[in-house]
């Protein structure tokens, strides 16, 4: 495994161990102590001799041996010095927890540049600095503050906050919850979750990844990491900073440049990362996801011995897309011959709530049995018959007995269930106190799941595409220190991707509209541009539907004929000759470049709804067929698109081959950080659709 | 109080007591003599001497002296005669636990009835029955399955599950929460949550009531009784089958017809119910407003020993509206001048990891002392230094000098906060355990304080309506047995309530044409009517913006004159007369009855776009200018109303007030039941606005 030297390393040093008890020294050399670290400890103090019975050294440089990790708790200025001692002496990573660098302005910033790159001239790999320390259980390793070190498992937690770190090995050890590893990631100066991700991706021992994460620097690599680990793993994230009032709090708290939630959205999705909405839903579905099998498709069944919580649940499961399974004739007539006449064995089977244990065995076992059932929920209330531990002790057997298929269950109450809770939790069972969180924990199982059972798409790329036109282009633009395409060399832009645009042209003479119009495309459009001549139509300054070379002629005379009759003292620009458009359904395709994440394309309902409805979605390219699919079903506007109301369906597959060529252009061009089509005319199938407008803005340098 | 007999007996008997433990009639008496009830309690059973030293009487009519209240656990066969010889020895009210009534069909629905029937010859009001009883922890009556009487409390709590009622009274006991009353509700034969709001609206001791809700029979009068009740005492709700689903599981349990969510989310909001996700924030915002006084204003702060948990709860905050205070640069010179440097003064106030209870306690006394700071919001994790009992000291005795303003904790982590939890807890401060849960209570009591600090709307009602000539127009409709309104009698409807509207009016001469037009007012449109002639316009029969009555007839003759040219055989149905109609913005609005609660009235964003986007809101009749205000705000079309990007603002006063006339004709008139006004084109300010379709349907009988 990659960071061995911070993950099981045999020996480490504690500089600036300490006598005190209380003090951050003390306690880090007592945890590590109490954690039953089977390698070498050596606290570094210079004012004592011994420290909780080991022996102290004055320097780092007196330790004999093999050094592979220095956990440094001094002031931050002597910690240059530190860090560059370590590395002649040979060590192999650092855990900084001193504070006093980026997070408190400019001269933290400088020092901390100086520590990455004091440890990068020795090899030696930081976390931190600012940060809370590192556990794992695996090594019996607890470099952190945690007074209880938590029970071995197999979640590895990532935190870019120490402090929500420390409230949360609290509360597991509580909840008797499992950890693998903590990693508090502090001002990620050096290693940041990327490396984590990777390093706890390649341990077996680790089955899900949790992280609380305020920014990412590295966007495209995190994508690129995560959407491999994901294969082998679930990774869950929880996102602080996502309301503007949060980012702000977020900016003064790490002075980590907070992207939009948006891009960091998209991002998630991109690489299959699931998001939770709060720190309890993270454990949540890391409890589910260590401990049970993911369901093997979308049939759930709700057995419960009470009417009103499995209302709740279905409520719930039906606005998380979860799908009831409607059970088969065969298995509702067994259970009608077994349960109670007033039963309901639709689903939720309702199986009464004078219920014993031997009824929810023989319920759950006949609908786990058949083929149509993947996921079980089991609702308990604690009624006067109720034999709570026994039917948690038949629940356990049956999972033992399938153990392909995910039993949830929900033992509503206090006293009278907790028992059952903890027999269910301590054997493999995700138990839970009330339906939304066992509903909304089901629903991440089937997102991963849905998620696994998906081949991987691969970008798009189409062949017929020109980029060194393009890269002409933008070098030409650049050259006349302009930042904004004009309109022509957006459209040929356009043209050199494949993306059927229009735009005008400026003639000056007959054979030039003639060139013009060839090069359009027929039907064209020839109209009068002079800044003088408002109403163009009516002194027959404008001509449409022009069919051939020969009536471009014909008409551009026509023009300049009635403009010299009519106005001969107007200034004339020439004549615009453009594709003549027929409107269509009008959408809107853009893109902008994310800082954290490169260029997120746009698609959405166009027209003046636009500004209003905002109904719009976003993916980062470069794009596969299946996300530009996603972009359009994600908007209310694809329902306009399939056809309704006796409406004719759209060109879906112009449009998303025209999403696709757009996602290809800015992958490949990253100096385009701002992209409008607006409007893009869509008509039926089979006829495409064409960009009206196209804007495209280049960086400056 | 309503309902004394039920809530303060001074006499109970219980019909079906047994000797027999586990069996229902057994747990019911133990559970009575447990609670230490102080009134006689008569078991009755015909074959046993005496039931847990109490003697037992063979019959209710042996029972001597005045007889309140009898709880009926029998057989439903024998509900019946036992219901009649409570009536005839002058019992006050039935407690139905039987269960075999509505719940189980045709069959036992007659029998319900005869249960209502006889109770209401007698003058005994029911609860029930299929219900698991009643508690009320002040009179120490427990005629329920609960085993644990819950302490007393404030919160009176009215299920329509029983079951899950049992498991929210074992978990509140765990949780040690107060209660005043708990209700299962059963069937609802004759006592339903109408009748228990308002027992518990008048009961001084009840200050928060909480309702499991399934369906609402009588929706009129439930959002009279609780529009008056929550004036005094917030009432929280959580619904049961709002999924189609979960509709069909509620529809099995109970046989109640369950309304569409759309209506009941819409009647609560009108009664200013505050609707909960979860049966866990029901009982968090309970406790919150039982023992916290409401925030007076809109500022929050946050005062926290830790960045991450401090955004999460920034990010919330902002999700649900709350807006967290800029602090006045005195206080926050005040608190810089005693907080570590790293700390961070702004709201959240980060007070740092080390902060020890002395700093939060005199942070929290900086802020809540400041006039522009309504409620505080305290995040706590365990640190190294951290003194988490001592700080929860220090924050209830500042709730103690500081009473008008609530705090709401959030101590983050397991054993380390536990018993300071459990301190606030037992002092009448909220504390939770992750910030999601804090702030989303906090959220609910701003809602409520809001709506508390909002003078009561009457319905708006306006004294030019004719609902005489609506009544005729009706009566006529009904006498050509059609429910459907002619297009110009809708036309008529809309002028008696004063909305604008046109039609097509079909004239067969000149004069007939005139008079239209002078109906309907200058300029119009007319056209040929004809099934044969397809392209109107082009055979000159069509003439557009006609302004007078002379204009009208010739335009009329001319029309007749080109058709008797170009197409003299074709089969002609006379003129179109219509006012002449710009285009403007697209809207709709319409009406449709629900079951439950009446007329919903609706208002949204018109044209192709009303299908896909669903950009629509409700509102029950009659209606408030400020609902009908709401109800145009909660569109995103409003953002369109109110004029974007260079375009003028509409005339949203036109469109208020057509909104309020529709509600009145609908409320007038509950005979009418669909409405659709599709599209109405609104125009500038001061320009009005106008219906061109309009749809009326009345009931059949």
């Amino acid at each position: 495994m990659k960071l061995d030297a911070l993950f099981r390393p045999k020996s480490v040093a504690i500089i600036g161990a300490s006598r005190t008890p209380g003090k951050v020294g003390n306690i880090l050399t007592r945890n590590m102590i109490e954690a039953g670290f089977q390698g070498e400890i050596y606290p570094v103090n210079p004012s004592a001799d011994e420290i909780l019975g080991l022996k102290t050294y004055t320097s780092v440089k007196e330790i004999p041996g093999e050094l592979d990790l220095a956990v440094i708790a001094i002031p931050a200025a002597y910690v240059l010095g530190v860090a560059e001692e370590c590395g002649e002496r040979g060590v192999k990573a650092l855990v900084v927890i001193s504070a006093g660098f980026k997070e408190i302005g400019h001269e933290g910033a400088l020092l901390e540049k100086q520590l990455v790159e004091i440890s990068g001239r020795y090899g030696m790999r930081v976390q931190g600095p600012n940060c809370l320390g590192l556990i794992n259980t695996e090594s019996q390793l607890n470099l952190s503050f945690a007074p209880a070190m938590p029970k071995a498992g197999r979640i590895g937690f990532i935190s870019q906050s120490g402090a929500l770190g420390t409230a949360v090995l609290d509360w597991i050890v509580k909840e008797n919850i499992g950890f693998h590893s903590f990693v508090s990631l502090g001002n990620k100066g050096d290693l940041d979750e990327v490396d984590f991700i990777e390093a706890m991706g390649e341990d077996e021992d680790v089955r899900v990844i949790l992280l609380y994460l305020e920014s990412i620097d590295r966007g495209r690599r995190f994508i690129e990491v995560a959407s491999r680990v994901v294969r082998d793993k679930p990774i869950v994230v929880i996102k602080g900073g996502t309301s503007s009032a949060g980012a702000r709090a977020a900016g003064s708290h790490t002075g980590a440049l907070v992207g939009s939630f948006v891009a960091y959205k998209t991002a998630f999705e991109k690489a299959g990362v699931i998001l939770a909405e709060s720190v309890e839903e993270l454990f949540n579905y890391a409890v589910a996801f260590t401990e049970q099998p993911l369901p093997k498709g979308e049939g759930v069944v709700i057995v419960t011995n009470a009417g009103g919580p499995g209302i709740l649940a279905t409520d719930l499961s039906e606005r998380l897309g979860l799908r009831l399974t409607n059970l088969g004739s065969e298995v509702r007539g067994r259970l009608m011959g077994r349960l109670p006449e007033a039963a309901s064995v639709g689903n939720p089977v309702d199986i009464l709530g004078d219920a014993r244990a031997d009824l929810y065995t023989y319920a759950i076992e006949e609908v786990i049995s058949e083929e149509s059932v993947n996921a079980i929920v089991v609702i308990l209330t604690p009624q006067a018959m109720t034999e709570s531990l026994e039917t948690a002790q038949g629940i356990v057997a049956l999972q033992r007995k399938h153990g392909d298929k995910p039993i949830i269950c929900i033992f509503m109450g206090g006293g009278r269930v907790q028992t059952a809770d903890e027999y269910l939790r301590s054997n493999g069972v995700p138990s839970f106190d009330f339906p939304e969180k066992g509903i909304k924990t089901l629903a991440a199982m089937y997102e991963y799941a849905r998620f696994m059972e998906e081949p991987e798409h691969p970008p798009a790329r189409f062949d017929d595409v020109d980029p060194e036109r393009v890269k002409g282009i933008l070098e030409s633009t650049r050259r006349d220190s302009r930042v904004v395409l004009l309109a022509n060399e957006a459209a040929e832009v356009m043209e050199a991707y494949g993306v059927n645009s229009t735009r005008d042209m400026l003639a000056s003479s007959a054979e030039e509209a003639e060139r013009f119009a060839d090069e359009l495309g027929y039907p064209v459009v020839l109209k009068i541009v002079s800044p003088e001549i408002l109403h163009k139509t009516d002194i027959g300054g404008v001509h449409l539907n022009i069919g051939s070379a020969d009536e471009v002629r014909t008409a551009f005379e026509a023009i300049m004929n009635s403009v010299y009759t009519f106005m001969p003292q107007a200034k004339i620009h020439g004549v615009a000759v453009s594709r003549m458009v027929t409107p269509g359904k009008e959408l809107i395709m853009g893109m902008s470049q994310d800082v954290q994440f490169g260029p997120l394309v746009m698609f959405g309902l166009g027209g003046i709804y636009v500004n209003f409805l905002k109904d719009v979605s976003f993916r980062l390219a470069p794009l596969s067929e299946r996300e530009a699919q996603e972009m359009m079903e994600e908007t209310r506007a694809y329902t306009l698109l399939k056809g309704i109301r006796g409406e004719p369906p759209s060109d879906i597959d112009a449009l998303r081959e025209t999403i696709l060529r757009v996602g290809q252009l800015v992958s490949d061009f990253p100096e385009i950080v701002e992209m409008d089509l607006n409007p893009v005319f869509v008509y039926g199938v089979g006829e495409g659709c064409i960009a009206l407008d196209v804007k495209i803005t280049i960086t400056g340098d």
